[in-house]
Parts: C-alpha cells; structure tokens; sequence
C-alpha cells in the first residue's frame, strides 16, 4: 500500500531519503499554461538543499531547448542538461541503441521539437513539419515514389497528423523491409487545463491498426530515458524518486528503473485508481495531492 | 476446406444453387477506378439468368447515390435500391435501431456520402465535413462550446480525419453521459489499384486507444447490413451467396448470416491465407480467382 504523506515529518522523510529527484512535468509542475501552486517554490528549495533535479517528460512535441523555454516562462530554473524528453530519448535510441546507418531515414509523424532532436543527432528524416506531408485530404499511391532508404517510422505527438501522414507511414511500415515502427510515447491523452485531449499514442493507433503490429515506444515506462539520464548523470537509484501524475507512465517507469515513485493527483490519476475496488495494481510508494504539499519543508 | 472452382461444371452448379448474389465491390467488381476483367458482363449475365443481385459495400465514404454513380461511370447496370453500403446502414441504425431522438444529434468523423445518408434519414449532425472542422494544427478546450444534444459520435474513412475532430469526439465521448461510440466499418486498410491505404478501422482507431473502448461497427461483418438488405428484398439465406474478398468482413458476414460464401482473390485476401499452416480459421464455402472465372458460363 502506498504511503499517504501529509505532515511536515512525512515530508522531511523523503528529503532526507532521496538525492536525487526525477520529475514528469505536465500534470506534476504545471498544467498546461498555469503552473501547479507551490511548484517553483519547492523545485528552488530542493536545489537549495543539494538534491539533483532532473525533468523527464514523455511530451516529444518539444526539444529540450524549447522545453527549456517553457521553464524559463514559467519561472523555473532549468538546464538543458536536465531535461530528458522522449523525442530526445528517441533521438538517442534510433543513433545509438538501434544503430540507424548513416544513409538511412526516419519518416516522422510529428512536430518541430522532434525533429530538432532528431537532426541534432545527425539523423535524416522526412514527414514531420514538410509542407508537403501537411495537407487534408486524399492521398494516391499513384503520384508518390517511396524513399527505400527510410529505416523507420516515428510517431510522436502530431497535431498535423491526417491521411497523407498516415498513407506514407503505413506503406513504409509494410513495403520497405526491416522498417522499424517506433513512438516516443504511447500516453493515450494529453492534460491541459482545460481538459484531456488525444496523447501521443493515437498517433500510432491508425497504423497499429492497419498493420495489426504495435510499435516499440521509448518514452516512459520504457527505460531507454533511464539510459538517456544515466549517460549524463551519475545517480544511486536506491537514493531517487520518480515523482509523477501517471500510474502506467511514472510510476511503472519510476519502478521498472528501481526507484522510489511519489504519485501527485494534479495531473491524471485520480483517487478511484488508487484505492477502493477498482484501484490499479501499480502501486506507488507515496502518495500527495500535489507537490505543493511540499512546501511544507520551507514554511517556519 | 473451401471448395475450389475452376470448371464450367463448377460454376454451373454455383449458379443453378443460388437466386440471390450478394456482391462486394472494392476488390470484388473493381479494384480503385479499374473494373475486374469480366466483372462486367458475369454481373449482367446473372441477370439475365433471372438472379437477383445485390451490391453490399463497407466503403461509407459515398451515399448510394454516389455509388450508383460509380457503377455507371464503369459502365455496370445498377438500381439504388440494389445497393447497402455501410453509411446508409449506419443511418438506419442510428434511426430505427439505437432510435436516437430527433432531438439528439451525431458527430461524424466522415464525408460526404455519409453525411447524405444520415441527413435522408432525418438525423441531425455535426462535424463531417463542416469547414470549422476541417482544419490542420493544435486544438484548445478553452474556446470550445461542446453541445449537449450530440449523443453519438460516428466515425467512417475521412480522408480528412485530423486532431480537431478527434479531439471533439473524444470529449463528446467522454463528456455527453451515453455518447454512443459508432464507426461504420472497421476495415483495417482499404485497396486501390495501386496498393494499400489505411482503411476506416483506423479512423476509430485513434479514439479507441484514448478512450480503451471499442465502438459498435455496423458494417460487415455485423448483420446490421443483412437487416437493410431484408427490409427491401425477400430473400432465402439458403439459395443465397455472398462474394468478397475479405476474411474477415465479407465471408464471416456471410457465415453469421447464414449465407453461402464464395472468396475471390483480386482483393484483399491473398492464398496463404486460405491455405497452408498460416490459414485463417474463417473458411469461405468456395474459392476462385476472380468473379471473370464465371465468364466460363458465358463462353460457347
């Protein structure tokens, strides 16, 4: 059973437990545009009190310069080195983990952030933001010449995805062999502050579905953004805490990589999926409502 | 195992037991904007046999007026009347099966075609092909009025599909307390004369993966169509057959109604599907080539 924190003792507890602090964004420091009350004071106190801070998100809509941007906005300090998002996680993974030859591409269905990280990389890449692949309407195979050398399709978040995207992506997927179907995440909704809208996984839904085949997914609960982190930090996991608003992102990554997972209810789940007959059998080891509550350390 | 046609005697014996001919179009009649060699003249001489012949389509793209249109401009006798396609069965579920009030209305994730079907039918709609909702890019909550009234969302191949109308069904899904969740078909691609596209099922796809609920399909192989069919032709499900080129759509919906199947290999449907250790366990009654074998009974 997860451990409901509320008292300033509970709170010292975990400050002294844990060095390092690893943080979803979306739904833990800000919702959408409006930041979570309390959320700037405590990230200040945490640096203040030696601990690393390090922010991981599955939103691959941005790259970590940008991301960096929003922080900046908000009043949060932030490093770029600090930032771990899953388009730069699947940057890292298509370079280094599958190893995609030089001459190779990546067909994106995705935004500028991704392919930012993904040109960084010295990755070629086609789709994403060209104004040729951003049109409504139908798509023929007729007029089109696939590019043999696209090794792989990614999908991130797309608020431009439509039919010629899709066409593309799936006869990639089926004609060009050992084409490889990857996603930076697979979060089926977005939080904004005024609601859910559609996550990153629709984005690949129509092609697993098309295809009958499911991609491999970077973001969390993978643990390829572990690896991204380990490559640039040196952290104990027995002294870190994964603190997150999602059961089957945060949390299972949070588990999956062998570190502590403090569960906020600012974001996505809610109470009913933590306790009670229809709870989730992820099983954080804290609970708060809100990382706020953690101002309770700085107050006198 | 499917019996395999190949002789005159063959095609003989399918046509004297069997009145009613149930027809696919895609992959069956034509593939894209090209006729199958023969289609044409085995259509007209089964009429002239005194057959009935009846064109059942899950494509919901068009009305069938449009598709009557498509017949003609390929030179194929055909009454409206003779066709049920998968919008027109989606209207007529939505009036006399689910009965929605008239008071209620039905966002559509679709064309045309399908808009004109549900309007024959008296149902309101919104969505579709409503300029506001026709659009590229990102999609806010904030300045959203959601109406109250949608009490369905229906989602059919929209070559125009994007993150705006996704994310609209997805909060009237979520929001509208009994939104029912309909898609017209759920074939998962959709041929062309020039090779696979994605298909309508990837349409609801994106919803299904955001909200972790499957929508009702009316198309085949649901018997919704089969009702259509019954409400405008007498026919004896024993001395009736229904030709396709899809498994998983047009011979199961022949099966679940009781109907002889015959498959056809011009579409969808490749032999080693039907043959050796990767078989489908869905098993049509007969098997040939291409509806032009049956020019055999033709021929002097």
């Amino acid at each position: 059973m997860a451990a409901r924190l509320s008292t300033k003792a509970d709170y010292e507890g975990l400050l002294q437990s844990y060095d390092t602090w690893l943080f979803d964004c979306d739904g833990v420091l800000w919702q959408g545009t409006q930041l979570i009350p309390g959320a700037k004071e405590v990230l200040a106190f945490l640096r203040k009190s030696g601990k690393a801070v390090i922010f991981v998100t599955n939103n691959a809509t941005q790259s970590r310069k940008m991301y960096k941007g929003k922080f900046e906005k908000l009043g949060i300090d932030a490093h770029v080195d600090e930032i771990v998002g899953s388009a730069y996680a699947s940057a890292v993974y298509i370079s280094s983990v599958m190893k995609l030859p030089k001459d190779k591409k990546v067909y994106v269905i995705g935004m500028s952030g991704l392919e930012e990280e993904l040109r960084d990389e010295g990755i070629s890449i086609l789709g994403g933001t060209d104004p040729a692949d951003n049109v409504l309407g139908s798509f023929s195979l007729e007029n089109w010449t696939p590019d043999p050398a696209v090794g792989a399709v990614l999908c991130g978040l797309d608020v431009a995805m439509n039919y010629t995207k899709f066409s593309k992506a799936f006869n990639y997927l089926l004609r060009n062999p050992g084409c490889e179907f990857l996603a930076t995440n697979t979060d089926s909704t977005y939080p904004t502050a005024h609601g859910l809208l559609p996550g990153a996984g629709t984005v690949s839904a129509p092609l697993r579905f098309a295809l009958g085949r499911d991609p491999l997914s970077i973001g969390k609960p993978a643990g390829t953004m572990l690896e991204c982190i380990k490559a640039k930090h040196d952290f104990d996991p027995a002294r870190t805490i994964m603190v997150g608003d999602r059961l089957n992102t945060d949390i299972e990554f949070g588990k999956n990589g062998g570190l502590a997972t403090l569960l906020v209810l600012t974001g996505i789940t809610k109470e009913s999926e933590i306790s009670g007959p229809n709870a989730s059998p992820t099983v954080p080891d804290y609970v708060t409502q809100s990382i706020g509550d953690l101002r309770a350390l700085i107050e006198e």
